[in-house]
């Protein structure tokens, strides 16, 4: 099979989440050949990121043929714009204000760069690839270390008037609720229905009962969603409403989504999924439960099947196979 | 001019809105030939409506040169739908459950019908003929009995994957807030931000407050927005606090519509646009404060420039242009 595609162009992918940097090595049929991970919150400096990046992705590309066989390189960033290549502003990236991150891309790899919102990425790779394929209305929601969306309405991406589009995350599910320290806004999607949103969640939850719960036992340092998911499956009650107050919120945003652009679908990725029904049940009841009747028991909402990793990194790919 | 025109088509345009319908015919270049308007809420029955609709539509159609000159109707309705033309459970419309209006117009008229929703209508209008010119990303948002919206993306309207798309005015802005009687949801932007809601808001005011206003001299049955926009203007504290709060929940809504599409503009129309600055100014303000840092200061709030009934009419005109 190498042989076969051994004259195939092939691009390189990259989705640059807050935490973790996944990039991969693609071919035209959503191959991912090759991928591996560095940490993004490790550099404070983004010269240092893109410098261990290169490092990382070198034996990569040699195992690939040689950075000859690339078309280019994709890459899903949070706050990513499509038409300038910078990443502005980004909450949960180490790097603030306006970074050229294509152009620094570029000039390192030697390879032309397109970038767009990790999300949009995501979203891409979903209908190309994935639970999305052949669909014209979708929305796209990442729930990661924050809240990412990419919407795709006529079959197409809606960067918006200034390719900052599909920031759901931030859009504010709760006046004056929990307050989003990257933001400074408050009462955020991201704030509560994030892998940090459900932490904070667990926090507050046990501040304020006295229910008895395992997560008390769990040391503060390692209260996360996983803990609480774990908690969750063995029965225990609290944990089970921190996913229903989690659904509660995400299903209301769903909502929200839906009744702006009515689409077909709505596409889960990323960690807080592995919670399965804990979370997609009280999600799809809250969401049901604030459509107007027309749009009432129509919306599927389906979890990404790529493996894990896959889909930011074929949906930052495929950027690439649109170049001109 | 009548003469030089006199061979060109000339189209219907009808906008159908909770309180009163407004139709009139126009010219290729968005000119209102003719118009006139009857009520909607007078009509239990669709039957009857459609009726009192021919009757007031023919001497302005014998006006403008027979119904053969006409290539078709352009209609904008509450929950219009364009895909089917049919109007499916519209909170605001007398008329339950799935009325094929599209096909009873046609029958009735014997000319081909598009419909789509009323603010849909509007949007489209304004960017044929009015303040989006030239858009390829905005969003129109009607502020009438009720709320609706037209959203535009990549320079076309979308629909959702089933023609429903745009239905703003329902989105949850204060969860567990306010109740709208016609949809039995908490919360949404129409029980806030419509000419009904700010009623509301008015007699909620006046009853937990102890402070004087023009307001409590106005009888209960004349209390609507108009009244509130007459004490405003005179300065009255408590009438200007109404369009203070009706601005901090609008902006808010703008704020979450703008992280989602990323419009150039939201373009503004109907009765309490009137309020000018009063409701304009908080809007503005609470939008902006809402937004992150890569949002701001940078989409215009419009207000539609075109004659008041015009914007709709001249929207739903413009779908028979598109008639296959």
């Amino acid at each position: 099979m190498a042989k076969s595609t051994a004259r195939q162009p092939l691009s390189i992918g990259i989705d640059i989440g807050g935490t973790g940097t996944k990039f991969g090595i693609v071919d035209r049929d959503g191959n991912v050949l090759f991928s591996d991970e560095i940490s993004t919150k490790g550099h404070a400096e983004v010269g240092t990121f893109i410098d261990e990046l290169y490092n990382a992705l070198s034996p990569l590309l040699e195992n690939a043929g040689g950075v000859g066989r690339m078309k280019g390189i994709g890459v899903g960033a949070p706050n990513g714009n499509f038409y300038t290549g910078t990443v502005e502003y980004a909450p949960n990236l180490p790097w603030k204000g306006v970074i050229p991150l294509a152009k620094l891309i570029e000039s390192k790899f030697k390879l032309p760069v397109a970038l767009t919102n990790d999300a949009n990425a995501a979203a891409i790779g979903e209908m190309m690839y994935g639970a999305a394929k052949g669909m014209k209305d979708f929305i796209m929601i990442t729930l990661g270390t924050g809240v990412g969306s990419g919407i795709v309405a006529n079959g197409k991406l809606i960067y918006g008037h200034d390719g900052f589009a599909g920031e759901l995350g931030h859009t504010i599910i709760m006046p004056d609720g929990r307050l989003h320290k990257g933001t400074g806004k408050k009462g955020s999607l991201e704030s509560y229905a994030s892998a940090t949103g459900v932490t904070f969640t667990a926090i507050e939850m046990l501040e304020n009962s006295q229910e008895p719960s395992l997560l008390r036992e769990v040391p503060k340092e390692n209260l996360d969603s996983k803990a609480v998911y774990e908690a969750a499956i063995k029965g225990d009650k609290l944990a089970l409403s921190i996913f229903e107050f989690t659904g509660k919120i995400l299903g209301l945003a769903l909502a929200n989504a839906i009744m702006f652009s009515s689409p077909e679908a709505i596409v889960l990725f990323g960690g807080l999924t592995k919670a399965g029904d804990l979370i997609l049940k009280p999600t799809r009841e809250h969401m049901e439960a604030n459509l107007i009747q027309v749009f009432q028991n129509k919306v599927k909402i389906l979890v990404s099947h790529l493996k894990a990793s896959d889909a930011a990194i074929l949906g930052a790919s495929a950027l690439v196979w649109d170049m001109k």
